[in-house]
């Protein structure tokens, strides 16, 4: 197993942010510390999972959007006014009459440059500690979504997709060395898979992995692990 | 994801021992915790990596044999004898003019059930830390091995098989609970990747990993990591 050198070093900044039910106010913190990473340098941005709305089956109706639409619009804008790569996090799409949990990415021109639908819905009951179903209102996605930068390829997943060794397998397969993972864990699976899943994808495709969660708030009905990370290979 | 339970529980003894350069000594010893196992309630009992001859290259060819031979013959007898299931580890074997670093399993009365020969032979080259080539004397296997239990369906790997995903992935969708890796991980991939490498490929597959190594002789030309391990899903 070799490691291929990345084109150029960059710096990327993973932004976990305080997600609340004002999505005007989401955005606009989301793009003020977009501005911000990207005046310290940063030329790769990651948001994190739904950071413009609350995590929930219950939520993502009333947030969700086209895309292109307010949101992604904003994100277009930020990206081209600060002249980076910007990793949309993920915000809940309509299209056609269903829901999707969706990551858009765009580049220094404000140009379009990817968009991720969650592939793996996280549908889970641990009894006693969580259970969760976003399948109830989501649908899944069926594809891939990759994007170059100057500085290496860049492979997308939302959170639950991480679960799945065969994805990033693919990605690295395809040349990706960068992995970023929007995701909101929660305080059940966070501490046993968020790291180990993080580590193993890294490991075992020679790729580095950045996931992005949006900052822990104890009063939100769903409880994000935070932890964002970026692990080498 | 769902996790298959195991047909029936049962208890897995991994022996971890010192290796000598004395073949008949490490028989013994071997044959010897083996009993102690099985007489503790060990259904199966697995034996490390190189359990009848120093690991090293500059060893193999001397201590390798024909299977059957010297040693699996004592596995046989010991595995009936007790009436166990016997991982036996691994030796050094020689087939045809080549060499190759095997694991025989023999079942509870005697009979040969898997001879799995290491596929991924353990080519590194860390600088300053270690540096060794399997492949300078050992020629690769090139199959799957499993073998039935009335417990379950276990899969073998050899040390450097388990840093393959796919090889893990292969055997859980055969239906395999528990995979034993008997293995030799050194003071720099020990710590780097043994821990690691399991819990990943048993949170990645939903199975049962076990892995094997001989106790660490900081005398030794190649120092084992130790640390014989079982994780679950």
């Amino acid at each position: 197993m070799f490691l291929k050198p990345l084109l150029h070093d960059f710096r990327l900044a993973l932004i976990q942010l305080h997600v609340s039910a004002v999505k005007s106010e989401n955005l606009q913190r989301a793009c003020g510390l977009v501005r911000e990473a990207s005046a310290k340098g940063a030329e790769v941005v990651a948001l994190p999972e739904c950071f413009n709305s609350p995590y929930g089956t219950q939520y993502f109706k009333e947030y969700a959007e086209k895309i292109p639409g307010e949101s992604t619009q904003k994100l277009s804008e930020v990206a081209k006014e600060c002249g980076i790569y910007l990793v949309g996090g993920s915000i809940p799409e309509e299209d056609g009459g269903k829901l999707y949990n969706t990551c858009a990415v765009f580049g220094p021109d404000g140009a379009m440059l990817a968009k991720h639908r969650k592939v793996h819905l996280f549908d889970i009951n641990v009894p006693g500690k969580i259970q969760f179903r976003e399948s109830e209102t989501l649908s899944p996605g069926n594809s891939f979504s990759m994007f170059d930068t100057p500085y290496c390829k860049v492979g997308l997943g939302i959170c639950y997709d991480i679960r799945f060794a065969e994805m990033a397998q693919v990605y690295g397969q395809k040349g990706c060395q960068l992995l970023i993972y929007p995701g909101a864990f929660n305080l059940t699976t966070g501490p046993a898979h968020w790291e180990l899943l993080q580590r193993g994808r890294a490991v075992d495709n020679q790729v580095y992995i950045a996931a992005v969660s949006p900052a822990r708030d104890e009063k939100a009905s769903y409880v994000a692990w935070g932890h964002s990370t970026v692990v080498n290979p």
